[in-house]
């Protein structure tokens, strides 16, 4: 097995004429290693639940390669030339539509187009954090995130999940540690799946509030739901709570959604965004001026230019019966193949779900022994800011159809169930 | 005129819950100031040399929109996807092959694709700078170089440039003050237009290397040359000083090197790169993947589309005609609009030229009674990290038509007639 699997920092000792800095920010940059294992997966043999694909076979190519043909015949010296770093208005504008679906009253100055979400967890990274600051997160939690605040040497407080989500009975002690802000994904977490419940929800804002502590609520699954109601985002509730979104008042708190057309549209175009009061746009958009001054203008015009008229709408709908089967198909052959005593996460949308293995396994292990059987997914350990997660892993249900699940899983749980097997032996 | 014109920092009282590192990354942005300013020259009716846009006459719009039909329709599934945070490979062969005219031998692992080359100079600062390090730079200088390193708190010490570049003589003594690295435009620099003499390169490059001090040489109007010999970049000068470019031994010195698409084929796109040793390119893609996990496939597989086949070649050929004549046109308005006393640069290349105002005129004041004139310019202060350039300004020549050129020069002609009179009486 290639060394880098081993999931452990990428930097020995570093000297000049790196940033002393620098050392900091790789700590807990798990990066690499999950880069190489998705390398890994490269191989067209591999049955890959490590990465967070969309399935290729669902990305809109002809109406895509339609609307770049429009958009370059009507407005190609537009398209081509440097933009506003806020980014394109009619994108905006229709991002301003789709919050207003979900009750949220902004404008346009309220919304920052981003190369990604990622991008604007590095933008915030930026704005609010000092070294040595806390953020509060969910354990486990996006391996991104993870990323984006250690590079600020920021350090994680974990409050940990159930299936209900962030466990609200831990939270209050740990806003009362003090944080810059509570990173949180309240739909399908990344990678576990679960999906924070509206009484927790509404407690959460309440909380956050009370003790001046922002929120970023980063939801890049929530229109991918497969079965239940539709649940408030904590950017509607907390302007429920206080009567107004986004107002005249300097931010002291409330929260800042994150969006990303990567799971409805496609993740090759980088487009996300970031709804703030238009105080922390501003200072968001200087800040994105002299990390790449605008992203691109052509693919912002191009992903405005496919999903307007509604087709993004129906595309979503499409989607969402494409990945609702794989769903089913994953949580199917798990209770058919997996061994007594593994324990899954029963997602109700987006892309992961989570699976726990009994003692004494660990998931780095089993993951040598799914590699060498042709299957991938990623250790729980990536996910822990702070360790832990060591008898956990992700599976991706997205990518794969549901004849290769059942193949996948098939295999994975042999080998747990040798594992299992070697253990009692 | 609107207040946002003074250029001065946009940060007043800062408060939490903003980073305290914020308030020094935002010192000396006067990126908002410009950016009001470049929204000015969205009036139809201005003239503007104030941006650094590319003519949008020239994209090849035909061409780019033939090659977004063939990459969608071949490779629709893998452009719509995540790529890798190094780049698209066939582009960084591409991109190799272009350094391999110039006679540096790199290799893709050699190239990390960036967003812009803007990014590039903010993930050069994020690997290198740490609180209070010097970077030496010119002065003046790239105002979006000064904001990237300023975002990092590093302080710019900067040495004056003169017809034929830096400042050879007053170098060393910079050098010996020590600095992380060298930031340097050596073709037709931005904003003064000047080219550093082949023989001050190879003393510079000597120079460096016997302070053991890094250059980033960014060369994003390299291609643009109206006259004259291409003269050899540093990069290739610092491998012929030590007989090998990017060898085994870790990165002490020696040169980046940044190119990038925004002048060559269209800066819509936001596509640029980096060529430096293996280890940097490793460190950099690793703070490149928690900053934006990678730059959009579908538009780096997009240009390498587009560009392949000698296409890009024949264009640059063509954007070389068209905006050599606007230099032209430039020049001949200045010497017959321009009243006696003012100076500027002759500049063999790029986008832009540099005035100089006889005493005791200010362009920022200038700029006031333009812009009433509509006609549209940067002032010199912007250009210099530590202040200066009060009476100085940069024209941009790349943008306006030859008769637009004409008009613009004459009524800025006479704007200064008028200022000198009144100072005069």
């Amino acid at each position: 097995m290639p060394a880098a699997l081993a999931l452990s920092p990428v930097a020995n000792a570093l000297e000049t004429p790196w940033s002393d800095r620098y050392a900091a920010r790789v700590q807990g940059m798990t990066s690499s290693a999950i880069r190489e294992l998705l390398k890994l997966t490269a191989d067209p043999e591999m049955i890959s639940f490590a990465g967070g694909l969309p399935a290729p076979e669902v990305f809109p190519v002809g109406e895509i390669a339609a609307a770049s043909a429009r958009v370059l015949h009507d407005h190609g010296s537009r398209a081509l030339q440097y933009g506003a770093t806020e980014g394109y208005r009619p994108l905006r504008e229709m991002i301003v539509r789709h919050m207003d679906r979900y009750g949220i009253a902004v404008g346009p100055d309220n919304v920052l187009i981003t190369s990604g979400s990622q991008q604007a967890l590095d933008l915030i990274g930026r704005l609010f954090l000092n070294p040595g600051d806390h953020v509060l997160t969910e354990a486990p939690t996006y391996v991104g995130a993870i990323q984006a605040f250690a590079s600020y040497e920021a350090r994680c407080l974990t409050v940990p999940i159930d299936a209900d989500g962030l466990r609200l009975d831990l939270l209050e002690q740990a806003l009362r540690a003090g944080a810059k802000f509570l990173y949180v994904l309240p739909n399908f977490q990344n990678p576990a799946g679960v999906t924070l419940s509206l009484e927790r929800r509404r407690r959460l804002v309440e909380l956050a509030s009370h003790y001046g502590t922002p929120i970023v609520e980063d939801d890049p699954y929530g229109q991918l739901r497969y079965e239940g109601e539709h649940l408030p985002p904590l950017v509607k509730l907390d302007a429920d709570l206080h009567g107004c979104a986004y107002g005249e008042r300097a931010f002291r708190g409330g929260v800042l959604y994150l969006g990303t057309l990567s799971k409805t549209l496609a993740p090759g175009l980088r487009l996300g965004w970031v709804v703030a009061p238009e105080e922390v746009i501003g200072r968001l958009a200087t800040a994105k001026q002299a990390v790449d001054l605008h992203t691109g203008t052509f693919v912002q015009m191009l992903a405005w230019e496919t999903a307007r008229g509604g087709f993004l709408d129906r595309h979503v709908r499409r989607i969402r019966k494409v990945y609702g089967e794989r769903r089913d198909a994953m949580l199917d052959a798990l209770a058919r193949h997996f061994p007594r005593g593994v324990e899954w996460t029963r997602p109700a949308g987006g892309l992961f779900l989570w699976v726990t293995l009994p003692a004494p396994l660990s998931a780095a292990g089993l993951l040598k022994d799914a590699l060498a059987e042709k299957v991938a997914f990623v250790p729980g350990g990536s996910f822990y800011p702070n360790g832990g997660g060591d008898a956990c892993f992700r599976l991706n249900f997205s990518y794969c159809r549901p004849e290769v699940i059942e193949d996948g899983i098939r295999r994975l749980g042999g080998v747990i169930a040798r594992r299992l097997e070697a253990a009692a032996g």
